[in-house]
C-alpha cells in the first residue's frame, strides 16, 4: 500500500498515520520526492480498507499494491480451478460447459419438453428460475418449492445437473437437497450474509457478476465465499449497465480475459440477460467461445411468447439447436471440448 | 402502454399479440400511420413486464404510459407522507430531520460520547452500524447483536430514536425489538427477499437508494414494501456510481426533486456516504437543505482516525457542531423546522 | 411519436400542443385511457427534437416511433453498403478487412518496418497518427503534416491504403491530399461543425464511436455526414466508458449486432483502444470476426516500450503475425474473406 | 508516479524500465516488499502518459503522485482566480455571478424582449446561441453571424456582458469581435485543436465539462488552455450522464468543491442544461448558490413552447424573476455577493 500526503501536510500529520501503522506491525519504506511525503506501508494489508486511512488528515491517495483477495487470485493458485459437477460434468479449464433452460419454471410439462430437447443436442446442466427476483411485486414470482421439486425431477430423469438461482440465506439447505450448483444472482453478489453462510456449503457456487460491479468487487466477493471455506465458485458475466439501451445490458467480453488474469476460477457467459434480445444470442454464444470463456448459460423456452418471464430472450429450441450445430463444429478451434 | 410494430412485421404477427393481450382482457388501440403499426394497450398493466412481450416477434418497441408502481406514486395519494418516529419525531413535509452517529458502533464509550453531544445540539435520531457490509471479508464487520443492544440503550438514555442496517431478512424480529427504523442498505435495494418480509413488520423502513439504481427502480423497491402492507417508507439518496473518482459516489441532488414529482414518500440525504470525504459534508448538506430534501444522515464519530470503517467521511464533533448551527439558522429560509 | 399528457393536464394544455402540431400539418391520432390523454404524431417527425416539446405543459413523456436516422438505416436501404477503398479493398458484407499499424507516426524508419511486416500478412491499411488527441498538453502531440506525408509515401511504397485522424475541418483538403480514409476519434464524434464539412468530402469518413455515446447518438453523426452528401461512412466500435478500470474502455461487442440490424453501414472494432491492454488483442479480436464486424483495427509497433504513445496496447510484430494467422484460419468458418 | 511490477516479473523487466526511466533524467525510489518490486520515480512526470509505460513488460500498475496539471492547480496558485468581464462584473470568489438567456437567439424581438427582463433582475451577461449542436442534422442549427451579430447588439443595448458557444476554430476572430465570453461546449471540451487554438485568444472562456468526463479530465482539458497563455478559465458544471433518465443529466454538485479542492479556477452551475426541466431549476440554482459556486447560467424564454429549442428547460420570465428574489435573498447568508 502507498500512502502519499498533500503538498502541505505537517510534519505532525505524517508522524500520526505513520504511528498508527507502526503500532499495527507494518513497516514503513519512505520514497518522498522535494515537494511530497510518500511512503510504502510494507506489511499484510489486505485487512485495511484504504478508505478508512483517509480519515487522517494530510492523507491525499492511498493505493493498493497486493490485490484485495487472496483465495481467489491467480498469485495464490496458479493452475485453473476445474470444478466437478456432481458425476456429471465439470466447469472448468479445456471443458466447454452447457447450461440451458427456461428462464422460470413454469409447469413439468415446459420443463420437460424443453430439456428434452436440450439434451438431444448434449446439453450439460439443466437452468431454471423458482425464486424469481423481479423489479415488481406484481410480476411472477416463480413457482418456489414446487418448481425447485420439478427441477430436480426433470434433471435426474434426463441425467443432467440442476442449477437454480437462492433468493436468501434460509433456504440454503433446501437448495441443498434439489440442486447440483446454486446459483447467485446479480442483484445478491454484495449480498454478504448470502455469501457468508454460502462459504459453508458443499455445492459449488455460481455467482453473478452485479449490474454495475468491477471485477475486483466480483472477485471480492468470490473471496467472501472461499475464505470461508468453500473453494468451488463459478463465474458468471451476464452484462453490465452501460448508457447503451438498445441491448439490455452491455456484454463485457474483455471480463474473461480480465479475470483469467488476475483469477484461476472459470467464467461463464450468459449471453441471454446480456443482451436481453434473443436474436443476438448465437453469434455473442460464438464471441464467448472465441474469447475464451468456460461455457454458456441459455435460456431456452418452447414457447417464448408465453413464457411468464423473460420472453424476449430466450431462444426457441430450433434456434438453440443451431447454435449447438455452431458451437460442436468451433469448439476445437479454440481448444475447447464438449464432451 | 403503447407497442410499436417492425416496419416489415406481418398482420399475423400483429394478430398475435393483440390476441394475446385481448384474452387478457386488454383493449386495443390502434395509431398506426402509414408506415408502421403502432397501438396502445388499456386496461391496468403493472404487472406486466414490458420486456416479456418482445418475445412477440415482430415487436419494435415497448413504452409504459402508467407508472409502474402504484402505492408509492403521487397520483396515488397527492399529499406528503409524514412518518412518525416512535414518539420522538417525525419525517416528512416541513420537518428537517437529523440523523447522525458513527458509520460502526465500536462500544458503548464511543457511543455514549458521540450521542452526548448529538442530543446536545438537537439530533433526533442515532444512527449506528451492527452488522456491517464490507466488500472484504477481512475488513471489521460489526459487533452485530451487542451492537444493537447498545444503540437501544444508549438512545434510550438520550431520548432519541434508533436507526441501524438490517442484513437479512431472519433478523427482522430481533431489529423490530431493538430500533425505531429499520435501514436497507444500498447493496441491498433489491433484494426482494428482504423487501417482502419488511413489508409485514410495524416498523417504518428507510430504504437507500442503490449504487446504479435508477429512481424508477428505487421506488419499485418502495412498492414492495408498501404492496406488502407497510406504508412508511423513507427514501435515502446516498449518492450513484459515476465515473468521477474523487468522490466515493456522486450525490444526485436532483433526486429530490424527481422523487417529490413522482411520490409523496420523504426523501433523505447521506451526504457523508456520497461523498467519502468530510470536507465536503458541510456544503452537501447545505445543498440538501436549499434543495428541499427531508433532513440529512450524517456519520459523526468522535476520533475518526481510529473509527473501524469509513473514518474518511466522519465528522469529528466539533465540525458537526458547526454544521448544526448552519443547518439551524437556514432552515427557517427554506420553509423547514429542525424542531 | 407518441405523447402523453400529465394525469392532470387540462384541456387547455391539450389544445395548445395539438394546435401547434396540426399548424405544422401533423395528423394526431387519440389513444388515450380513461385516466391519461396519449394521441399519436403522424407526420415526418424527424426535425422534431422531443426534448424540445416538453416546454408545453402539461406533457409526461414523448416517444419516438420512427428513428431519427434516414441514410443510416436499414428502413432506408436494405442491402449492406460495401465501400470501395482507393481500388486496393473494400469495406462492407464479406470482407474482413485489416487496419494496421503504429498509433502514433513518428519516424520514416519506425512506419517502414510496421507497413514491411504487415503488407507481409496481408494488411490491406495502414494506420498512423499524424496530429494526436492527447488529454495532456505536455505529450507528444504527433509529427502533424510530416507524419501525414510519410503515411502517404509508406502506404504507397507497399501498395496499402492510408488512414489517419483529423483534428478538425480546415485540414480537410489536406488530408484529402494524403490518406484514403479520414478518420473521426471518439472525441470528434458530435463535433458537429467537423461532420458538416466532412459531408462534403469525396473521401470514405471512419466514425468512431464517442465515449459514452449510445448507438442511436453513433447514427445520428452518421447521418450528418450522410446527409451532406457523403454515404461512404464505416463505424468503428472502440470501447465505451465503463465502470470497470482493468481495462482502459469496455469493448461494447454486441454493438456489432446492434447496428447491423439498425442499419446498413460496416463496423470495424479496434479492440487496442478498447482494452488498453496488448494480451488482449489476439482473443478480442476472434471475438470480433465471430460477432461479424467487417474488419479489425489494431495497433502494431516495432519496439512499443518505445513507442510516444500508446505503448500499452501495441502489438510487436511477432504477435501481431500470430493474430493473423489465427484470422486467416478462422475466417472462412465465419463466412468472411479476407482477400 | 509510482511504478509497481507484477509478481512473476523478472530482474531484465526491472532493470528496462530503470534505464529508459534514468536515461529520461528521472530518479529512481526503492519501495519493495518481500513479494513486489514497487518503486518511485522522482522528477516532473507530466509530460509522461502513465499509459504509455504499460508497454514495458512485467508492470502491474502505475500511480501518479503528482497531479497532471499546473497551471489550473491550487498548489500552483493558492488564491482564487477572479476574472475580469469587459468592465462589466468579474466571475470568481465572492462574487455570484448570474448569466442568463435564451437557448438559441432566434429573432431581435426574442433576445431584446428577453434581455430587458433580464437585466431588470440584474442579470450580468446574456446568453444567446448562433451556432447550435444538435445531435440531428435535421434540427434548427442556428442563426449564425446573424445571431451573434444580434447578441453584441442588444448585449450593448442593456449594458450586459455576451457569451456564446464557439463551434470550431476558425471562427474564434468571429467570436472575439462579438462575444466577452468564449464557450466550449461539453461535446467539444477535449476538442483539443480547438482548446490550442482559444489558449491564444484574449477573450475569457467558458469551458464546459463534457458528458461523461472526469474532473480530472475537464482540468486537463483547463490546462490546455492556460498552458498555451490563456489564464481566463471559467469551469461550467452542466451535469453529467448517468443512468437516471427522469432528469437529462445528473447534476455534479459536489464538483463545485472538487474543483475547489484542486483548482483556482471558479466554476458556474449551469441547471437548465443538467436537470432539462424547467421545473427544477429554482430549487437546483438555490443548492448550487449553498454548495458555493462562483454563479448560474440559466435559459430564460419569453415563449418557451415557441422555441426552436430546448423549450423543455427554459424558463419564463416571471419564473426566472422569482428565482432573481430567491438568489437576492440568500446569497448574503451564503457569503456571496451578486453586485
Amino acid at each position: 500500500m502507498i500512502i502519499q500526503l498533500k503538498q502541505q501536510a505537517t510534519q505532525k500529520e505524517y508522524k500520526k498515520i505513520v504511528n498508527y501503522l507502526k503500532e499495527r506491525n507494518f513497516k514503513i519504506k519512505d520514497v518522498r520526492s522535494e515537494n511530497v511525503i510518500v511512503f510504502g506501508v510494507i506489511g499484510d494489508t489486505s485487512a485495511i480498507d484504504p478508505h478508512d486511512l483517509y480519515a487522517f488528515e494530510g492523507v491525499d491517495k492511498i493505493t493498493r499494491v497486493s490485490t484485495p483477495f487472496k483465495n481467489a487470485s491467480r498469485a495464490f493458485k496458479a493452475e485453473d480451478t476445474i470444478i466437478k459437477i456432481n458425476g456429471i460434468t465439470t466447469i472448468g479449464k479445456d471443458q466447454f460447459t452447457m447450461i440451458a433452460g427456461p428462464c422460470s419454471i413454469e409447469s413439468e410439462t415446459q420443463l420437460r419438453t424443453t430439456a428434452k430437447h436440450l439434451k438431444a443436442k448434449g446439453t450439460h446442466i439443466l437452468r431454471g428460475g423458482a425464486y424469481k427476483p423481479r423489479t415488481s411485486p406484481y410480476a411472477f414470482q416463480g413457482m418456489a418449492l414446487d418448481g425447485l421439486k420439478l427441477l430436480r425431477k426433470i434433471s435426474d430423469e434426463f441425467e443432467m445437473a440442476a442449477i437454480s438461482e437462492i433468493p436468501s440465506a434460509d433456504l440454503i439447505d433446501t437448495f441443498e437437497q434439489y440442486v447440483d450448483i446454486i446459483q447467485v444472482g446479480a442483484r445478491n453478489m454484495q449480498n454478504f450474509h448470502l455469501l457468508k453462510a454460502l462459504s459453508k456449503s458443499s455445492k459449488p457456487i455460481m455467482l453473478k457478476r452485479g449490474l454495475s460491479a468491477t471485477i475486483e468487487e466480483w472477485l471480492m466477493s468470490a473471496e467472501y465465499i472461499m475464505a470461508g471455506g468453500n473453494p468451488n465458485v463459478i463465474l458468471c458475466e451476464r452484462g453490465i449497465r452501460t448508457f447503451e439501451k438498445y441491448t439490455r445490458n452491455t456484454l463485457d467480453i474483455s471480463s474473461v480475459l480480465a479475470v483469467q488474469e488476475l483469477s484461476h476460477l472459470p467464467v461463464i457467459i450468459d449471453p441471454s440477460h446480456a443482451a436481453g434480445r434473443w436474436q443476438m444470442i448465437d453469434k455473442l454464444s460464438l464471441a464467448a467461445l472465441a474469447v475464451g470463456a468456460s461455457g454458456l448459460m441459455i435460456e431456452v423456452h418452447p414457447n417464448p411468447e408465453e413464457a411468464l418471464s423473460d420472453g424476449a430472450q430466450s431462444l426457441k429450441i430450433p434456434k438453440f439447436n443451431e447454435l449447438m450445430d455452431h458451437i460442436e463444429t468451433l469448439t476445437p478451434m479454440f481448444g475447447k471440448t464438449l464432451k
